[in-house]
């Protein structure tokens, strides 16, 4: 356990300190630099993760189920045994609150331990098998069977609002370690010591398996740089990213730039839009001010920090709708501005919120107070109409932190056309009541069409991580709408198939072998056979 | 049912007219021109067809599994329909012998009549449910459901190898129609009346199955310029691909480009390796002439125009590879080219054989003569040591066409070598006695990096349409390693996950609704279910 903090990489269990300058953790309520310096690496250090990596990759892929499983559960012991190191450094790099800390802890290792599930159950394998019919004419029927197999070293970013789950050991990392790929991981710069404690972690993990080092490295690096080298390193075969559009699509064009181009699975931007129906807003003030208080515990929860975050909410006009937004600005009236991830987070936000401000047939709705410490400013409600929504593309650009939207619509038909204008999502969300079904019915299918995730009467904050979810959608929400970042879905990433004709069962990988070692599922002859 | 050729587009049911210049078939054994000259499109007269496809997508998208199966089997009824008239016009415009012709029709018509199967059994759709647990706290757990929709119209490219099999309705029209996404086929223009008649009977049976008729068009256009014009589409949401190396990454870089980017699934160059380990080859005379005689048929069938024709042999020094390399030599003496499909396809390997023959200490193992048509160049093999293999990277290129380059090797070590080495392919194929078993073990994995599909004792050539199959492997073998061109889980590659939570069961659609009406498999809370 990593008592002391070094202020450098991890390469294949090993501290690497590199030549590239420094960087150091930020108290971004107080502006404090928190010890140690981290020392970032040249981009030539790189090559010593990817290829250990990529030698790490001949045991770790063809790993039997439990010892791989017992790897995943290791992890999250790890990371627990590490928690009362943990939970005051993430507090104090990312200004988020205790229990928010433990929560995406708890979260963290349930999905690691989600994760050993689906690895001990087998089904991602895929295994499909077509037995020989030897007397088949004109020509024998050959045995052909199908595995999957993991894509090779994995090159992961996390993201700086999530610095447990989508960071070091999060999502990306859990579900390419549980297809079998080893990760390079390139540490969020706002959160160093955060990244080497969970970095540690994993390292010991790793070493207490008895698997090769190489399965993992914990990578420091100026940002773009060290991004867009490890993206291009011949090793590197798939890259898991959680962060801004801009970043994400950078990586892209890296990644469909290399001689042998990789897939990039990047979760970018979303404004995640929630569209209410007129029956929704139909009840007694008690329930519409209960709406309006779910709706900013959405908006403000981790000042608004949320890939999910509700940046646009339609309201109908007219005296329900009039109703929810008084609420709305009532409420907000009382909210204290909570800390921002970053100073640089902080501005973008300010700016952002000025610039809505500024356009035509925007209104405020209402605004909060800011809060005690720095870089915790007041949330904001804005409102406009369906027709500005519409003929200006500045209201629909996501504004990351505690701000929303409010667009007043006239028709369902004004829902429609907005949503086809909207771009991809991670979520939309309706609020309907039975006599709105047939109103919002129409609306299903275009929304299906823009978004990973849609909600009824809730909130798409808070995201499950569960065998089901889909937490992806649509360019810019992500870079592949055929996958997802959270959820057991997730490990689909990161393999790919392969076939296997008439090859002996001495020369036959395990899953794909008659007898069936691991007991997996099996799709023989296009129908599965469950395991026995 | 097409009696006479129109020479035009069919888009959306209806004959269109291009105003971008003519193109006609040619029969490459004759150089004779056939009747009608085709229109081409302009680049703007597309966008009729992609806008009706998104049109068509909306009902097309959401239809019971016996209409939609019944429609994929009703193409495979008009194809039939139309053999009288299809199978001469294949043979003129390709070169092809009857007998190929006629077994790739039912390649063609079974693929079809497969994935109509794929489409009533359902487990494409991918649903998933994590059912609802109220009392759970501190929170309740929402109910979360997942199924899997089309990704929406999808440009085809068809190859000029398949005119049927991979063609207009080859194996990506039959898995993107099955999946649910509407097509835009471009017709390859050396078969200009294949496509007619094979567009014609997809178009009729859209009609007759009572489906939107954007379901389906076919474009006739300048190669690449209608090429680019298409996957720029905003309409436009995957890309199929059979081709060349150029062609596919000319398609990746311009859907890469998009303001959206889109997936593009491109089978485009492999050079199939095969490994011959000693103890296959120490068989009597005969057994090694048959070997020789099944090489030969695999390397000069269809006149060696195949994705997985083998290319490069390797065949242990000494003599029981000597004996199989003069039985080579003799027997491909007694063979006569074959027609190619094209005079530029002819031209193509005509450069390639020469650009080899010239390469240090390449030398000829043997030669047969030349078809009596034209375009029907004498089949070629060579030889090679493994050292001029590793040091010449013109030796690793693709020569479409009937030749093959023998590699000598003096140990299984440099196999691995090799292999490792290797650019991504379709299949590796092993030659393999008992005695070799452990010889050929550690050959395996690095194969598995490689490749698609491993066969044993066998030859790559005559793909197995099937559920276990991958026609697929690494760039530049595909765009695309995480799927496969044949075989019914090529349908995933047209689908994306849609994740619905806390929906009322009014605005579920049918594949996720509690009562099951389709009678899918289900993963429930991660098991799966299979249907009643």
């Amino acid at each position: 356990m990593a008592e002391t903090l070094t202020g450098t990489s991890i390469i294949a269990g090993k501290s690497v300190p590199g030549t590239a300058g420094t960087v150091t953790g930020v108290n971004p309520a107080t502006g404090e630099q928190l010890q140690p310096e981290y020392s970032l690496l040249e981009t030539d250090q790189l090559a010593e993760a990817t290829a250990a990596a990529r030698q790490a990759y001949e045991s770790f892929s063809r790993l039997d189920p439990e010892t791989h499983a017992a790897f995943l559960e290791r992890i999250a012991e790890k990371i627990e045994d590490r928690a009362d190191q943990l939970t005051p450094r993430v507090m104090a790099e990312t200004g988020l609150p205790e229990a928010r800390v433990t929560m995406e802890r708890g979260r963290t290792v349930n999905q690691l331990r989600l994760f050993a599930s689906v690895v001990r159950q087998g089904d991602h394998r895929g295994v499909r098998w077509d037995p020989a019919v030897p007397d088949r004419t004109p020509l024998p029927r050959p045995d052909v069977r199908q595995r999957r197999i993991p894509l090779g070293p994995v090159a992961v970013f996390g993201a700086s609002n999530f610095p447990l789950a989508f960071s070091v050991a999060g999502g990306d990392t859990a579900s390419a370690l549980a297809a079998g790929c080893p990760v390079v991981f390139k540490a969020h710069n706002a959160h160093p010591g955060t990244s080497e404690i969970v970095g540690s972690a994993i390292a010991e993990a790793v070493a207490e398996s008895g698997l090769h080092p190489g399965v993992f490295s914990l990578v420091y690096g100026p940002g773009t740089v060290i991004g867009q080298a490890l993206v291009s390193d011949p090793a590197i075969t798939a890259v898991g990213f959680t962060g801004s559009r801009s970043g994400g699509t950078a990586l892209m064009a890296a990644a469909a730039a290399r001689e042998v181009p990789i897939p990039v699975y990047a979760e970018m931007s979303s404004i995640n839009p929630v569209f209410f129906f007129d029956g929704a807003l139909s009840g007694d003030d008690d329930s519409v001010a209960e709406l309006a208080g779910a709706y900013l515990t959405s908006v403000t929860g981790s000042s608004g920090q949320l890939c999910t975050q509700p940046g646009l909410v339609f309201v109908p006009t007219g005296e329900a709708g009039d109703r929810f937004v008084s609420a709305v600005g009532e409420a907000v009236a009382g909210i204290q501005g909570q800390t921002m991830l970053t100073a640089s987070i902080c501005q973008s936000w300010n700016s952002g919120v000025e610039k809505l401000a500024d356009q035509a047939g925007v209104e405020l709705v209402g605004r909060g107070s800011d809060g005690e410490s720095r870089n915790a400013p007041a949330p904001a409600v804005f409102q406009t109409s369906a027709e500005q929504f519409r003929s200006n593309p500045v209201l629909h650009e996501e504004i990351f932190g505690a701000a929303s939207l409010v667009i007043r619509y006239d028709s369902p038909e004004d829902l429609v056309q907005a949503a086809e204008q909207l771009e991809g999502q991670l979520t939309a969300t309706l609020h309907v009541a039975e006599s709105d079904y047939a109103a919002a019915s129409p609306l299903v299918p275009v929304l299906e069409q823009k978004t990973g995730r849609i909600l009824a009467n809730g909130w798409p904050t808070g995201v499950e991580v569960n065998h089901a979810m889909v937490h992806g959608g649509p360019f810019p929400a992500t870079s592949d709408s055929r996958t997802t970042s959270v959820g057991t879905l997730a490990i689909e990433r990161f393999l790919r198939p392969v076939a296997y004709q008439n090859m002996p069962e001495q020369l036959l990988p395990a899953p794909v072998r008659s007898d069936n070692p691991w007991n997996l599922t099996r799709r023989i002859d296009g129908e599965l056979q469950l395991d026995s």
